[in-house]
């Protein structure tokens, strides 16, 4: 816990517990009482609402409809699909009384839903005239977690799940690929100022019962790599366990081809280890619960009213404003309070600057002040926004493109990723290479082609490289 | 089920039936594989959304922040607050296994927060200038229940749970009424265009553990009572029980007064059984996903680009629309299902109205048809929403009223509310009237001023009358 007035830890000092400490001094979140679940305060979940309206709409521009599927979920429903009961059954929590009896099935609490929304896809998909069915949930799921970190790991998270089946392969792929770029790399690129590398999951690192798994990766500010969401193909695995089938034009019987794509809260923690520094979150303009606040450094007759009409231009700018004018605690403890809180831009107003018609705007990514004259507060408000986004993303590119080496060797590329990210040819590290990275503590983050772009058709002929490094 | 052609059962038949038929056949939600769960198809997350954002614009408005806590309460929690454990101990559902081993205290997972968020607002009051603490979650909650009926009564719903506290029992008791007044009876009254009264609960009908239980309560249309939100005053109870104390401006330390307040999915059960009809769910125009469908009638070269054309018309209006031009199904089949969700209007384009540069607009609610010029249409179909709106409130009123009876003793509020509503003086029931009336199925839904406004400061030597009658 940081101490109240005290600075934060140093990031560079001991990283994760500056984490720890930001989270906490932010009031964005602290531990439940039952093990590994977490309470998300307002400050965090107001960036939350944010983030989720972000993918939301670009979900609905996919095409895909919000539904609401059970929380629970009998035990024998995990069981049909194979690998999937291996993946998740050492991962449950399982409920057996209900009404002060034992329950004739024991019921999981859901750690995905591939089982029970498949089990209606059944149910729903007779025809291709029912394809494309596009689905998607805001829920919360638990999975049983040894270590837990606060966003990053926790037993109970809350995330969308979409899920989609198809008339062919081909069209199943189309929408994986584009769910990860149209909703999650726009999002993690455009909203969260997050610089992300994109590929496909190497066949370890694969989810329970996907055929191929594309995933968004980037660097956090110590260098490992966090995985920001995935978007699956999962062939035909769940329309075979569920007995998911259509009639074709011709009338055949067909088994669908289908999708599954989560992003969760995790996003938040990566939001904090990207951007965060020494002072605290810095937070990019979108997804900031307030993108301004209004400071009364001293309460007087002139200052309060001459905020609120500050607070009130920036509102009708279309921004999100607070107005602090908590002056019963000192000014120097509340501004240090909005900087670990992360808001975009202060406006600090005290008597002398009304007095020649100025205020004092500071910016958080850079922590500059400037004294502004009040006819031109709002455009000066609002390119410091436009700055910051620029300026956070930027900063995180250049900060990952100096710790990413493109290496020759499953040697070079063991040393690379330890620091940062290596990117070697997959030629170089195939299986037997991914046991020497897991015995240092690495893994294959992604493969993709030498370029950086997408190897969309997955043609297991292309060269293609991994990027590897430590991960969340 | 209905039959997928046929008419569905009248509502005047056999009402619970109608219910269901309703329900499955505008695809409005299905019940899930484990007893008593739901899965809330598309149409029917889709209302809910918009309830949802109806709901949280005013609960902001109110100054309450969004937070999320744990789905997982220590079983021990519960018991803290004695008739709180009394109320929910029969219904929880409880997780004893994770990870592949016993717990080592057995979790329950939440039937309601009050017990997790008060553990938490222990830890964050201590002064008078943290309070008010306002605060809301969206979040699910389960609960064991014997007979379920999708939507109305279901072992896990949806819903929003609000918890507050404050310095003084009057700030309390003024928060819960703006919170019914304001956002439950507003929303209901002019977004789901339903009649509702508000009041007070008897003692044996209150929330456990709270000292009043302010409520809203609306005559479904087979005359039966359904509660839509509550309002409580917790008084000092969860206080005491969690220790929940903060230092007044003289330093001296006081328990905090507090309200909690809810509202479910439930609501959309109340929507269909007030506005639905023999053909189907009506909607409301505000909670409805689409608001104007554009059929097309017959596929040709011109009608298409037309409905094409007319739909991006009425979506410059501000309005939700979709294009139905699935001509592979018969037209009728297509009306009947429109008409079944609930869709206020629907524009039918065929090239025979279209060479008249005319199209036939069908207005759901009283199954209206006119011709309309094409020229007119958008201020024909704004119109036709406005129309819908009152007339649906209209005829729930009316509905209402003239089962609504004003009676002078317990027999004749006996015979009113099996009925329909009775209103009779509360000083004719009491504590014994009320196990009379249990033993006839009739409950008091709430008390209040023989004018029918709330008795806001619950005088009990005030006299008051009671809403009498069967209910959901």
């Amino acid at each position: 816990m940081p101490n109240d007035s005290g600075a934060l830890t140093p990031r560079a000092e001991d990283f994760p517990r500056w984490y720890q400490e930001v989270v906490a001094g932010a009031e964005m979140a602290e531990n439940g009482p039952v093990r590994g679940t977490m309470v998300i305060r307002p400050w965090g979940f107001g960036i939350w609402e944010l983030l989720q309206g972000e993918l939301d709409r670009r979900i609905k521009e996919a095409g895909a409809e919000n539904a609401y599927f059970p929380l629970f979920i009998p035990e024998s429903f995990l069981r049909l699909e194979a690998s999937h009961v291996e993946g998740f059954s050492p991962e449950t929590w399982v409920v057996t009384h209900g009404g002060g009896r034992p329950l004739e099935e024991p019921v999981i609490v859901r750690p995905t839903s591939e089982t029970v929304i498949n089990h209606f896809f059944a149910k729903w998909i007779q025809s291709h005239r029912d394809l494309p069915l596009l689905m998607n949930q805001w829920s919360n799921v638990v999975r049983w977690e040894m270590r837990t970190r606060l966003f990053l790991r926790t037993s109970e998270f809350l995330w969308q799940e979409g899920h989609t089946a198809h008339a062919t392969a081909r069209e199943a792929t189309d929408y994986a690929l584009r769910i990860l770029r149209d909703t999650y790399l726009d999002t993690m690129e455009q909203v969260m100022c997050v610089p992300t590398l994109t590929g496909y999951k190497t066949e370890r690192e694969r989810f329970a019962g996907a055929v191929r798994t594309w995933t968004c990766e980037a660097m956090m500010g110590d260098g490992k790599a966090l995985q920001l969401g995935t978007s699956h193909e999962l062939g035909q695995n769940f329309a075979k366990a569920f007995g998911i089938q259509f009639s074709d034009e011709e009338g055949n019987l067909q088994y669908v081809y289908q999708t599954s794509w989560g992003a969760s809260t995790r996003l938040i923690g990566g939001l904090i280890m990207v951007h965060g520094d020494d002072f605290g979150l810095r937070l990019p303009p979108d997804l900031a619960p307030a993108q301004v606040v209004v400071m009364v450094v001293r309460a007087d007759e002139a200052t309060g009213p001459a905020a609120a009409r500050i607070a009130g231009d920036l509102k009708a700018a279309g921004l999100r404003v607070r107005i602090d004018d908590q002056t019963g605690t000192s000014f120097g403890r509340r501004a240090i309070d909005w900087e670990r809180k992360g808001v975009p831009v202060r406006v600090e107003i005290g008597p002398r600057d009304l007095a020649e018609d100025k205020a004092v705007v500071v910016v958080r990514h850079d922590r500059s002040k400037t004294q502004v004259q009040l006819a031109g507060l709002v455009p000066a408000v609002t390119e410091a926004l436009g700055d910051t986004a620029r300026a956070l993303h930027a900063e995180a590119q250049a900060f990952r493109n100096a710790r990413m080496t493109t290496v020759a060797t499953l040697d070079e590329a063991i040393e690379a990723g330890s620091a940062g990210f290596g990117i070697v040819p997959w030629s170089e590290v195939g299986d037997p290479g991914e046991d020497r990275l897991a015995e240092a503590g690495i893994t294959v983050r992604c493969l993709q082609r030498p370029d950086g772009t997408l190897a969309e058709d997955g043609a297991e002929g292309e060269p293609l490289v991994a990027v590897v490094g430590k991960s969340y």
